[in-house]
């Protein structure tokens, strides 16, 4: 049998593995940031019309230039952003992939700010750009002055920010932002995936006159659209179109843009649980403590929390009670998603099950790391 | 405001424009060899069942190794393949992307035969691999002899075949591709985008003892399916295993996944217009030499045809008719998807129209060119 080793693939992808999170089958599923409550049904049966017309013309290709949706993008950010502004593609992973294909590449580096989302430093790799990092402060906030000294040090060509972050929760202030913008002359993106569940500014309000300032968006989780994989991003006209210089053509399916348009056309409804999903998030914060945990703030529909004495034999506890959480790989700490009422409720309850089976760090021990 | 030459891109895109053919809302589209024909109403309705179940679930994230579709994608392709064997993208752009990612990339290179499908080498482009060319035989046919004296000459990585040829319509011998496997230790790829509207052999039966063998493969023509966009190749699991470090994670949303399933378990329906496009193809053939045009023969469900005084010019006069086709750049060539029958008949009507008008080259003139 041939082996992977056996292939002639790039050296620097020899003994790596494939990433992603387990997709295991158990009863409460709270590892991914989803948005765990189904669309409502008459959205559902909108989505299912408007999928019907896109089946009738599935034999020709798509608009490449899926206007449409561009538009209803559009309307739902807001902010005087236009069709012109808009880029989408299939999850906000291919967004930001196009964007290193574009602004990074061989020769070129992207910064950015450890812990953060995973597929930063993959998508980094995977298009050939220099992954570098720099430091946070403590309680993982990022002040101006902190990212201004890492741009001035690293000269990156690209910086990725995520806010509210993933996995510590921690949202920028939107003065962090700007600063990062003025210190260098490349392109700043801005993850902002879990933005509808932050109370703060959008770094959207920014974006007149800053043409290197890219916004990311997903409908993977407020939107409760993981399935259909549509992430986007606002920025100049200009950016849009460096990405379509590297695009590949008819990259949107007519089955993503036509359910995408629709589910749009259903904001406010679809966007229904994002209050009910705080509640739940601000409930696991409130209990944890009281567990013997030390969750961190979040603006994001998940909670990190420190104080994990041993992180896989929790995560392995609570897989056992059916409920499957996250474990990041930042010690002591664990991340789980607020999901319904009732899923948040068994969660606490099986993390409850486990006080006195010393899962907790004995108290007054460090149980929150500095990356 | 801000043009694209004001930002940071990459060197190597500028002054690049975005690949596509024009997307012209005329009424006779025969510029993309897409199906003409709209898919089966029942086999639709089928298909907006398996959507609408896919919908309930779509705030979730997908199946990520999309189990049931590389199933059904098994199946239909039989030769003994096995989920195992089967890699699927947003389109087989994507496909030969990750394969370029895993196998190419930079200090890399691939083998391609042009006049061949202009993505090929964009793809190499965008993934910093090189770009390298060798010539055909006359009639655009590659021998044995001449894709070994090719690859020993270039030793590239990675050599891309494609058969039936994209934009002329010429197939491959399996002789030439088992020779192309065996001059080389790196991976060839035969793009079989067109396969189902050809006689021979296909490079499937090929693939038992070549691990390094990649046959890849479309829905979107035969199957009537572009608009879904499911490229997606057979290899050994070794291979798709090398996919899986490339790949961005859930790549496939829940929908394509779900409708591309439904659309494989009525394969003999969705492929019953093949006979019927082969003999509009056959007619497009039949009827030119009486218009004074040299068509090429072809294996798929377009006809690449010489003897053209300006291409441009017949391009815009047929278009003016309302018919679009594709100058694909060769010169005194044009390309035409053969349609329905009552849009081939529109289309050679058309072109009938413009005889006396010195759309042909003189007769005797040299119709047939070798790039």
């Amino acid at each position: 049998m041939t082996s992977l080793s056996d292939l002639p693939i790039r050296d620097d992808l020899r003994g790596l593995s494939a990433y992603g999170a387990p997709q295991e089958n158990v009863p409460i599923q709270l590892n991914v940031n989803e948005n765990t409550h189904a669309i409502p049904e008459d959205v559902a049966t909108d989505i299912v019309r408007a999928l019907a017309v896109a089946v009738m013309g599935v034999n020709r290709y798509p608009d490449r230039e899926f206007t449409e949706l561009r538009d209803a993008l559009a309307t739902y950010l807001g902010h005087g952003l236009t069709r012109d502004n808009i880029w989408a593609a299939n999850g906000s992973n291919e967004v930001l992939q196009q964007t290193l294909q574009a602004f990074g590449g061989p020769g070129r580096s992207v910064l950015g700010f450890p812990p953060t989302y995973s597929m930063h430093s993959i998508i980094a790799n995977a298009t050939g750009t220099r992954w570098v990092t720099a430091e946070r402060d403590s309680g993982y906030a990022i002040s101006p002055e902190t990212v201004v000294a890492a741009i001035q040090r690293e000269q990156p060509d690209v910086v990725f920010l995520c806010s509210p972050n993933n996995p510590t929760g921690t949202a920028l202030g939107i003065e962090t932002i700007a600063a990062a913008y003025d210190a260098f002359p490349g392109i700043l993106l801005v993850d902002e995936a879990y933005a509808e569940f932050a109370e703060g500014d959008t770094a959207l309000s920014l974006l007149e006159g800053r043409p290197r300032l890219l916004v990311s968006r997903t409908m993977s989780k407020a939107f409760a659209f993981a399935g259909a994989r549509l992430g986007y991003l606002a920025a100049d006209p200009a950016v849009t179109d460096a990405l379509r210089l590297v695009r590949l053509p008819y990259h949107l399916s007519a089955l993503t843009q036509a359910a995408s348009v629709a589910a749009l056309s259903h904001a406010p409804a679809m966007l229904a649980m994002v209050d009910d999903i705080k509640a739940q998030r601000d409930r696991i914060i409130a209990a944890l403590p009281g567990l013997g945990y030390t969750p961190l703030p979040s603006e994001s529909n998940f909670v990190m929390f420190g104080g994990v004495a041993d992180p896989n034999a929790t995560f392995e506890a609570l897989f056992e009670q059916g409920v499957l959480i996250r474990d990041v790989g930042i010690p002591h700490h664990l991340r789980v998603s607020a999901g319904t009422e009732q899923e948040t409720g068994i969660f606490l309850d099986a993390l409850t099950s486990l006080v006195g089976h010393s899962t907790q760090l004995p108290s007054g021990s460090i149980g929150k790391i500095k990356e």
